[in-house]
């Protein structure tokens, strides 16, 4: 490999755009240096950041790709995760990034959702198969934080965040996968008021490793004489060794890998099936101590795994476009356009030819598009946190777009990191399909993020099933209103109103669909909700995404305006517009269209019968 | 593995689809029995079919996964194919099939084209990555034959032919990938009339394997004193082994195996870097014996290579299809619609599911469409062979159809492959993205598609910069007309009335482009042009897609009004209808819709400035 290939190959984040997101659009100063931020203020963010990257680099980055050969392995019924995985987490929890996000009242940092995003972003970027098991250890700290009872929360999260342990959750059984209510794992009330859990989950990222002394399993299991489906579910802190006085781990608690799974991509990351009490003898204590809302405790860790698998999309997408962008100011071949014809002529960048560019600008703004909406969400949530009990109704305000972006973020985010990661192969050419570069892996990693933490269709079905109509439809509503507020404001913009007027038709025609599906609903035309929800996502988050890539633009331009010439933030924020510009141009548009598709309420689908889809003997 | 799984893994085939589209849609009869195919009737050209799929799913399908889990390796210099290619190939060639198309009168079959796409089809569909050594070696075969003396015919198509050597095509070299015309390797003219050949080429599919005797590389490279750029270019046959007397291999021809890459996919086709002279001793003789005439020489070899893509592509895409379409009738999970809430209703087969099936037959159009595309092509190849010296005027105009459709075949059927793949491992959920099932391995190697044999750019700019001005624009004019006619035809059709709408409403917008992209040519805004190339291509592969899936349509209706009640094909008939109305509704109004975006003509990848696309430090 030569050097500028080694360079290629180093893990590079955008810093400028993130500072831009948090203090330039989302304000992100208007939380801090107060409650529950008091100890936070711009400079600490700031400086967070630059740490979590130089981690992210240094020690995360070289071992992504060594993850990806070595991969896991499963002997002697354990399983051994790549070379330095170990040393990693150490160095990661010792640094404190594990204490980052949890309140200081449970020994943490309490910073903002927001900065705790970009750290997972930032670490996810450099090496997502790694980050997996520490992104799952503080979804269980979530949970039990929030559910658990006090004396939970003291032998529990101490090792937790101190890295002693590692988390996992445990949802998915062989025929309950999408159909989380199906699960047949039993949990069996002893006398001293724990649970005998018997039954099998698969796909448990992280179920085994060699990594950390024990591992808490958060295992949803239905109680005997629970009702069916999801409401007789229970959630259970079950730990893979027993754990004695003073957080001590004992022997076996009867917690089995069966197996591993032989993945496409994040194979660092370990995916186990894993049998509890196959002997009789695992042990699990209720979380909180409450029966059957095993569920909605469980959504806690969900949102935040949702919210993650986003930032993993992010992640994967911006390394694999900026790696992209390097690759094509390095590599040289072809003519400039205006001599193609010209044998002689000097050969040049391929970034200098229109279709790189194309794919270049494409690329850049879905990327910053996605991790608008991200931002956006986050900040919504810290707002949430910052205005708890000052401000009830902008509490509810905020609290209604977080749960409106959830669904956004996970699918738009992981079908947009898909594409783009496609897109960055085809920059690269030959060289994009060899492993002498990053860009494939990122292909094969990004892949599960449309899949796992709910796939893709549940979460347009949350959104159109659930969220549109949650508020009596109000946080919908909130949300056409300030796309609405934006496109009213800036219809005469100088620079960006022909876009703000493909932002407007959007608007109306999201609303319009919006409007359909609700009659679906009302006349039982149930099948056509299903058969939409996916392009309606879609259709919302592109709304979203453009509105907000032109908030950006218009805040970029008022900045640009006040710089003197030769400054290095003129380019940035030129990119700024003309990104914004293009999704406007070339993406938005589709919003309508999409909107005109679904009008003709296509049910082919249905009508197709299920023999007539190919004729095998 | 279960049963069931192991079922699944299986290549499967729709066979009553080929031959609908051979026998009903392209009327392959037409040309049957007459010459050049006077030995090929009906029953024959079946009877291969059958042949092909059934050495296609006993011989080449057990090796799939093989390849893909042991690959290639690069030993001493040589390169060791996986378990069982040797033996298939053995197999492959023993039972004539790389026979089947070479004409009658250098020892081959002499079969029609389109069966020959059928064939490739099969064997693709099995195992993509084995069929890469014989698909090659036809391709070399096929130049000998057309470029060739008749001494060389006599001393290089037998061995080809019957399976001794193979061959490869040696064009990339590192810094000229899409840019050919900037090959380094040079040819010095040797007093015998021979050439020593010197350079060294990259990227070589087959450039070095275990399983022939000896392997014919066609190499281009530039004879001293030559002009720059592909105008100098010549093409050589560089034998792996010298040739002695009789055909026997001898020594060395100085041919060495530089290193194999290590790919994404594929990985039971080895991708060689080959040394040509590195010591002086590379010989090579010219094709034909004309010199820089090698890049249309290899443009030969390259218009089936290309239609070889696509074909790979509709039959990796076809295998991922009914892979999953097998998984969604065998995987029972989640209530039926009408049950929802409902946690008691009975499981059902994911197949009953709404948006399992829009994944479904979102699949089926476009597998079906991109085949379509393909043996229209190949019809039109065969019609050209079998009027040839009858009808001049006929013989232009489907030879215009086929120089028009190869890019379109190339790019726009791996843009769908990849797309199929990707649907149909999210129509699996979780289990797809493991090594248990087969799609995963489709998509790893469904993504060369686009990139290989011209970059789906380059086949843009093909059809943009070439074909649509061929003889005077008249080819798509032709095209253009042939759709129209149809539009005009159908527009009252008691069933596909709405959906031949749409259809003409895209062929208007396609021809309203067409005009835009020439007077874009003719003003100068050259960038424009490569800026749009990508959705032109898009647009008219989707154009010709929707005509062809309603033309079939048509046809389906009328036979299925002659059928009895409870006859089989009933089924099969309305599937084709409605994968006809689901692209006419979802997928055909896209072609009006990007001709609105494009109409914008936005240039905002031209204007971004470079250091503008991130700020990295």
């Amino acid at each position: 490999m030569s050097n500028a290939q080694a360079a290629q190959n180093r893990y590079v984040a955008d810093l400028r755009e993130i500072r831009f997101l948090l203090f330039e659009q989302f304000q992100l100063d208007e939380v801090l240096g107060q409650p529950p931020f008091d100890n936070w203020g711009k400079d600490e963010v700031s400086m967070v950041i630059d740490e979590a990257y130089k981690f992210a680099c240094e020690v995360l980055g070289p071992l992504n790709a060594i993850g990806d050969r070595e991969g896991c392995r499963f002997e002697d019924g354990k399983v051994i995760t790549p070379t330095g995985f170990k040393e990693a987490w150490g160095r990661l929890t010792e640094a404190g990034w594990n204490a980052l996000v949890v309140p200081t009242e449970h020994g943490g940092q309490g910073a903002p959702f927001t900065l705790f995003a970009v750290m997972q972003e930032l670490m996810s970027g450099a090496n997502t198969a790694f980050f997996m098991y520490p992104g799952l250890a503080l979804g269980v700290v979530e949970v039990i934080e929030k559910y658990a009872t006090h004396e939970q929360h003291a032998r529990f999260l101490p090792p937790l965040i101190e890295g002693k342990w590692a988390g996992t959750m445990c949802l998915t059984e062989a025929q309950a996968g999408s159909d989380v209510g199906a699960a047949r794992t039993t949990a069996k009330k002893l006398p001293d008021g724990r649970y005998a859990i018997q039954g099998t989950k698969i796909f448990i990222s992280g179920g085994d490793q060699d990594i950390t002394e024990n591992i808490l399993h958060l295992v949803l299991a239905r109680v005997e004489g629970a009702p069916p489906g999801t409401k007789g579910l229970s959630l259970f802190i079950v730990p893979k060794l027993t754990v004695g006085e003073g957080g001590t781990s004992g022997g076996s608690n009867d917690v089995l890998v069966g197996s591993i799974e032989h993945k496409m991509g994040i194979l660092g990351s370990s995916t186990c099936v894993l049998n509890f009490g196959e002997n009789g003898g695992c042990i699990g204590e209720l979380v909180g101590g409450t029966e059957n809302v095993g569920m909605s405790q469980m959504f806690a860790m969900m949102n935040g795994a949702r919210i993650a698998v986003g930032l993993q999309s992010v992640a994967v997408a911006s390394s694999a476009y900026l790696s992209a962008l390097a690759y094509t100011k390095d590599r040289k071949q072809g003519a400039p356009i205006d001599r193609w014809k010209d044998a002689t002529a000097p050969r040049v960048s391929i970034i200098e030819h229109p279709d790189v560019r194309r794919m270049l600008i494409d690329m850049k703004a879905r990327v910053e598009g996605v991790r608008c909406l991200i931002v956006k969400l986050t900040r919504h949530l810290d707002a949430v946190r910052s205005l708890a009990g000052k401000d009830d109704e902008a509490v509810a305000y905020h609290q209604g777009q977080v749960d409106l972006l959830v669904p956004l973020v996970k699918s738009y985010g992981s079908d947009q990191s898909f594409r783009v990661c496609e897109t960055a192969m085809q920059t690269y050419g030959g060289a994009g399909y060899t492993r002498d570069y990053p860009v494939e892996q990122c292909a094969r990693d990004a892949k599960i993020f449309s899949i796992y933490e709910g796939t893709n269709h549940i979460q347009a079905m949350d959104l159109v099933g659930r969220k549109l109509m949650q508020n009596g439809g109000g946080n919908a509503q909130a949300f056409l209103g300030d796309v609405a507020k934006f496109v009213e404001a800036n219809a005469a913009h100088p620079a960006l109103a022909d876009a703000v007027g493909e932002l407007g038709q959007a608007q109306e025609a999201l609303a319009g669909t919006a409007m359909k599906l609700l009659g679906w609903f009302q006349s039982g035309r149930m099948a056509l909700v299903p058969l939409v929800a996916n392009r309606f996502l879609q259709m919302m988050s592109e709304t979203a995404v453009g509105w907000l890539l032109l908030d950006g633009a218009r805040i970029a331009l008022d900045a640009q305006a006040k710089l003197p010439a030769g400054h290095k933030d003129i380019a940035f924020y030129e990119g700024k517009k003309q990104a914004a510009l293009y999704f406007a141009r070339n993406i938005l548009p589709g919003v309508r269209d999409t909107a005109n598709i679904l009008a003709r309420e296509d049910n082919s689908p249905m009508d197709i019968p299920s023999e007539a889809f190919a004729s095998l003997d």
